[in-house]
């Protein structure tokens, strides 16, 4: 039995909110259960060094967390002067999650930043990013496209993200902090719309995990994903 | 006639809704108009080095803002490596001003940190931290009390504050953004509900301010801070 | 009684020497009572970003404390690897008051550094700076219209500043460092020589103040800073 | 064909020398192909403070690369100041992968830090470093445990590591630097001796990889990893 | 013939005014022709944590210069975050040659932390501080004495330092900025009172020395440090 | 008596292996007993900002030692996030001494980066350095002239570096680690092929050295390097 009662293929509540603050290009509240994310697309006329006088743009993500997002209160990174090699890793698999999915060709040489924020945290805070921040970069590209900065749709595909474990035994879909805190095996995947995978990443736990529960999970996964791309485009068309 | 249509000694709209994140022993969203701030206040049950051993507690704050809860993004303080000057000065404010109605003794020894993080910004960012903070110490002191780890009430008075300026000639109430790009005089004023004054800090912007402008504003701050302090109450009663 | 035995109203003996480096376009030693300053004000033909191609220069200060400036040895902030947030705090009030009597057109795109460094500290050193900081600024203007690169005087006003405070329950001008950790209100005044201010810094220490209070503070520090003006005058004619 | 005219489930060249510098308990050089890494165990008799008073210890590894062990010069992370997110990325996955064969109930109150050096880069340097630090970590236990240090062997299984990836739109094993950037898709794979995962981390470079594609590329590293783990042993005994 | 007419045996004009600030217990101005060094002695009744319980103190130095101390401005070290490599060599070479005359065990557990910060530099400003430094912990050391808080003067010997180089093929003594900067080779030296060597830093310039050009320096350094060594006594007997 | 055996004025076991890694212009391993030293030369085309445009070229160093290379690890100065100022002195040397034998006109506008990164220490890490860096230069210096990218030969010497000290009153050559930990003056004693100094570094350490052990010193260091520079040749003909 899960803590939360759920069943184990069975999402949280998902909520996406777009238009949260005003001044983004694109801005979305995304809520999967009791975690909470700010994802917001900023658009800026430049490039980093390596793009210059490509033709083609850039994605990029940066992510945080309100230091008392969590149980206990974390020391705010700003104020230590350095971010945690776990935030580093994730703003960059974010990063490669999102670029994965747009013609940095059509794009053009601009910059698309997407900040995720975790306001409340309750596990599974990088997946919500990523889903979430696909709604704000789809936001973001169709502003470029109403002003005729962007000709034609950069994005290629849908891209989201969920966690999926084992748990006392059980593979189970969508970790809250509870099972996270305790489970064995702990992968994140991130897939796109087609059901082809974009990122892999999977984790022993307490004890590794064999070829037959890595396929459990990654069934698993794919159950939620195709879910959590439906209720994106349902937002979009919102 | 001020950009927002707003009559010159006419504050925002302001909401309070406390509870907004479930972790925190306070959590508090203020809104400013367009300004939103969340206010978290969060204990622990240590002092720093200073307080060691006095039997007596601390108070402080730190803040911070979204990357682009701003028009423009900014760049993210913890991703450079260090607070801004003006992060820096913000926060010291925001301590001081609610250490400036905390009996520490009757804190006893542990520290409560109130984290300021700036959703979205509309100008008023600072004044709006503290009049939310306030808000969410008391949640943080009621639950101490309830607890019984804390036996009489450490909050002396309420504190809230305001910024006033001098707008195309005329002295005004809560400056919003556009106000504030364009005035020539900012102040920035905490009071007690009685009235009395924490602290003034006036910055001559463009030109420098006369005696009898400054005595205007400080009659509309005080004109405003009596009506924070009460919707205050009213939240905290809510 | 004042632990200098100094009237309520009585600056300290003032001391204002200028030349007292030979490297600096302006070179100041200001000792007010025992805190002594060396402002030096350095012109380099250059202007930061913001400024670029805007045919307007920039005025900028840094403050600094030698680590033995103080009864305990304070750490030496380059060694820390960071400046502290009062550090950061008092030199943005410098450059702040500084800049209120630039005419930066007429200064023309170049930018002068006024570096505020405490050699000993007895309260009051951020006033002090300020005080000096004009002499020695005047001093690096009266050199640039010399040599023909600035063609009209770009200073507007003199400025100086003086601190005021309530001790013991009596408001005094010009509060020392036994004065200083022990007043109840301190005030830090940046005043035009036309009476006008530039900046208002009043906090609360211990207990708030009232209006009135206020007021008497706001006239002690005019009529202090009426008389450092005129010496700032008598410097700079000597 | 692969430019080192290697099969598509073939290794690189893969020697491994134990005891390469004299200081560390346990030092390796493990070269995979023209990759060459120093891979050292210290042992440290005291914690990180998470660990203090449990009883167990803790395994931890930094990674590093010379300036130019490189094609271009790299600039030296200490001389800028920080590690980089790829850096802190693999360290992090580095100490992971060795703490899943560690019973640190067995290891006892110390810490055992394993340090990656790469001397020489030509692609496949993090998983290079944990096989190598495998073998490092045994000679620190052997030695631990000859002291009478500790008591019972707290290695649990072997484990080691290898890339795997689709060039040219066929999945081949262990990719070295020329075929690192020019494929599809990347995965760095960890295994324990009896076969299971204990990291996948796959990502998606330029397009996204089916479900059968990850099966070939889970087939080819164990494929890999059984003979690593073999020549591991041998080194061990050797 | 040098610029400043001096011999080329021949030091500058050497001043040294003790008691130069109020708070340390040592604090030193010495001016060697127009470079100005302020000298500080601090006394910390704490060790680093090398010598806790050792029953032995430590002396250290930290030295900086005032940003317009030059002829062009430098920037702040505490601003930029970090202290240049000239001046930790600086610092260290202070502290070392200190050291060399301290029997840290009569100096009982507690700290002397020597503070060089230049006030105007026309060369030679590591000599000086080493000069004026040793005449400032004379100065502390006498205070803990009278104090009773040490029992056996723990200075060994006095100690000065000069520097000596090739100017224009010719060796000369003490050289100011003017020399240093077109000089072939430049030689500093720290010596005791009784001519033997505690510090030779010796680096060419330009073109290599041979070892006759090395024995002159040598002379010449101690002809200047002898009669340092008098002006310390005088100073302290003053 | 040394620990190692050898007599007074004998070096210890040098091993010069050039084309020690693939990538850098010029790479060496330079081992002196149990010291080993990896030594990069990078060209790069670039020249820091006080070179650009002068037609001059410039040499730099850096160094770094392996955490493990020493008996005790030492933290990793990329993770503490600074280069402490043993390493930047070292550095700086490093790069002095080079610097004196390369024309820096015939070098042209690029810039040749000494990396000196430590395997393995046993004294004498710097002075190994210096040699081996010479040799890493030459190799470097010698494709940029196959390339015809360099016409004429920019370097005017050989260098080659060596420590001497007084070992239990006894003045010796090459000090290795336990005899540095237990001398009482250090020297290290850099020269060119010609046998004129270009750096001489002597410090005290217990008892301050007289004129006459430091003439012995030397000749003792010019001795070794005498061998030292033959060493150097004799690799870089092989």
């Amino acid at each position: 039995m899960r803590p939360s009662q759920r069943k184990h293929d069975q999402l949280r509540a998902i909520r996406i909110t777009r238009h949260y603050t005003k001044h983004a290009e694109g801005s979305v509240l995304i809520e999967c259960g009791d975690t909470k994310v700010i994802c917001t697309a900023s658009v800026e006329e430049r490039v980093p060094p390596h793009k210059k006088g490509s033709g083609e743009g850039w994605v990029t993500a940066e992510y945080g967390m309100l230091p008392r997002s969590t149980g206990e209160r974390m020391s705010r990174e700003a104020a230590k002067g350095k971010q945690s090699g776990r935030t580093q890793e994730i703003q960059r698999l974010i990063g490669r999650s999102l670029r994965a999915v747009v013609d940095l060709g059509k794009l053009g040489e601009r910059t698309v930043t997407l900040d995720c924020d975790v306001i409340q945290a309750d596990g599974g805070t990088r997946t919500a990013s990523i889903t979430g921040a696909f709604v704000a970069l789809s936001d973001a590209v169709a502003a470029l496209m109403q002003q005729g900065l962007v000709k034609e749709n950069p994005l290629k595909h849908a891209v989201a993200a969920i966690s999926v474990g084992i748990y006392q035994g059980i593979p189970v879909l969508d970790l809250d902090y509870l099972e996270d805190s305790d489970c064995d095996t702990d992968m994140n995947v991130v897939m796109l719309g087609n059901g082809h995978f974009v990122e892999v990443q999977g984790t022993a736990e307490g004890h590794a995990f064999s070829r037959e529960e890595m396929d459990t999970l990654l069934e698993l996964a794919k159950h939620g994903i195709t879910q959590l791309v439906a209720m994106q485009q349902k937002a979009l068309q919102g």
